[in-house]
């Protein structure tokens, strides 16, 4: 299981390993995460749900330059590929997809891409434009990419992709692209890993101090209070998970604490109303909380599912 | 060969009878052909190419209303499924998906679509806007649905599509998609089928008289004055293949003649520039004159491949 993991930088090297690794399975599942490198534990956790799941894992390490605003972001973009192989190595990981961006993009910009609307635009989307369209243009190129090498092998599609569930938008949009695209893929959502106080493992906690760790827990709990809310078929008062965050966190000086508290409908993530938020028979399907705020001068992000 | 085809509506149907007819051919190939139903001679050549090349023809007939500008157009669309599946059924078409609405578009319209950028604003697009992105959706949608059903049994990928190169702009288009999207999918252009004068067959000629159907050969000589240039490395005269035309063909009172000749890189659809046509050692790989006429009052288009 710790064997290194086979390192590919072509579509059809790639292909070709992945059909040959399914062929020699007995029962040939297959895992893949798209991944833009720079790996620590929260990609590990992916990996390690994909390998208690299937025979073969891969995944992609490419960093896409569509999805960046700035192309002074792309550039800065930590890249190292021998630390990502070790990292995923530890894991169990047996083919790593490193291509080149020509190998990827050869015209530099692809002439057809994916649109990804509305879900794509708002939220997170309304402060990165494009940003979704360039991660649903190359998720839909990496999944076509690994759907064909899976398919040399009877049976093992459709494959399953992991997406962890603290980026929601991007999950939702990619789960409503593989429905939409008829793809030949399997979205698995990873829950969100928290520590014993509640509070969502992101690399950016590294800058809170002692007690703004401890502050920082009211974004779960203002979370859960909307989530008990919802498992009571109760109107969800978002002003009441606004406060208690507010209440209990200090953000820097000028800055609100709560930047974006809103429901939405996971499938579409059109936001509720404030009419729908207080009549629960008007629920879609699938409810989803989305929250940023600063704690100090840290913008973080935590979601939760209300409902479905 | 001429047993009727065997008709599904829903994905998991036509996939499974995919499936079975492909694992029950010696050597599983498989030709696609999408179109919109309402199907003449101009269908059956595509259909005759894909049976004589295959060992297993599909069609899809889907009236697709994204591509359509306007609704009433989208309404008034000519629907008759049992001519389509006799005209289908003479020339040994095997499977016809032929899906209700709900069954490509179950949100009525798709949250994520294909954005076709550049190649499917210009030319044609301008006139028609949207019209080539409702196109790639819905062609993707099908080719994935299709290939899945493929994948099902060992080496059928990628299959072939065909397309007519009469519509060059949404052939030229779909090439680029299936490259950047990296999809499983061969396309084979088939070529205009012309008149013993040249003129190519449209179901539009009809409404030319007998002295129009002369006039309009001029619009094939036109173009071949250009292939002419082309394969001797010469400069092309694009405002000498207009006279030639404009000299032969009586438009309605009013109408130019010649409503557009252009000549585009065939990869990107970029025109090329006075100076770019002056100069054959600034050319790209691959070059297509594009031409759109008035024959008394019927706009004719059509084109011709200048090279590669």
């Amino acid at each position: 299981m710790t064997s290194s993991p086979i390192v590919c930088t072509t579509v059809t090297e790639f292909q070709d390993v992945l059909a040959e690794k399914l062929s020699n399975a007995a029962e040939p599942t297959l895992g893949f995460i798209p991944t833009m490198g720079a790996l620590h534990a929260g990609h590990q956790e992916l990996f390690k749900t994909a390998r208690a799941n299937n025979a073969v894992v891969a995944i992609s390490v490419f960093v896409n330059p569509l999805q960046f605003d700035r192309a002074e972001d792309f550039e800065n973009y930590p890249r190292n590929l021998d630390a990502d192989v070790a990292i995923a190595a530890e894991v169990g990981v047996d083919v790593i997809f490193a291509p080149e961006l020509q190998e990827m993009y050869p015209d530099e910009t692809p002439r057809i891409s994916v649109r990804t609307g509305h879900m794509g635009e708002v939220l997170e989307g309304a402060l990165r434009p494009g940003h979704f369209d360039g991660v649903g243009t190359v998720v839909n190129k990496l999944f076509n990419i690994v759907a064909a090498g899976a398919a040399e092998v009877r049976g093992v599609l459709p494959f399953t992709a992991y997406f962890g569930q603290k980026d929601a938008q991007q999950l939702a949009i990619l789960s409503a692209m593989v429905e939409d695209f008829n793809l030949p893929v399997q979205i698995h959502p990873v829950p969100i890993v928290r520590d014993e106080g509640g509070l969502a493992l992101s690399s950016r906690n590294q800058r809170l101090n002692e007690d703004q760790l401890i502050q920082a827990r009211a974004l779960n709990e203002g979370l859960e209070l909307l989530a008990a809310e919802a498992a009571a078929g109760r109107p969800l008062d978002v002003a009441a998970a606004i406060d208690h965050i507010t209440a209990s966190v200090v953000s820097a000086p000028g800055d609100d604490v709560v930047d974006e508290l809103v429901i939405v409908d996971a499938d579409t993530f059109t936001p509720l109303t404030e009419e729908q938020r207080a009549d629960p028979t008007s629920w879609p399907p699938r409810l989803l909380a989305l929250l940023a705020a600063f704690v100090g001068p840290v913008r973080l992000i935590d979601n939760k599912i209300l409902k479905g």
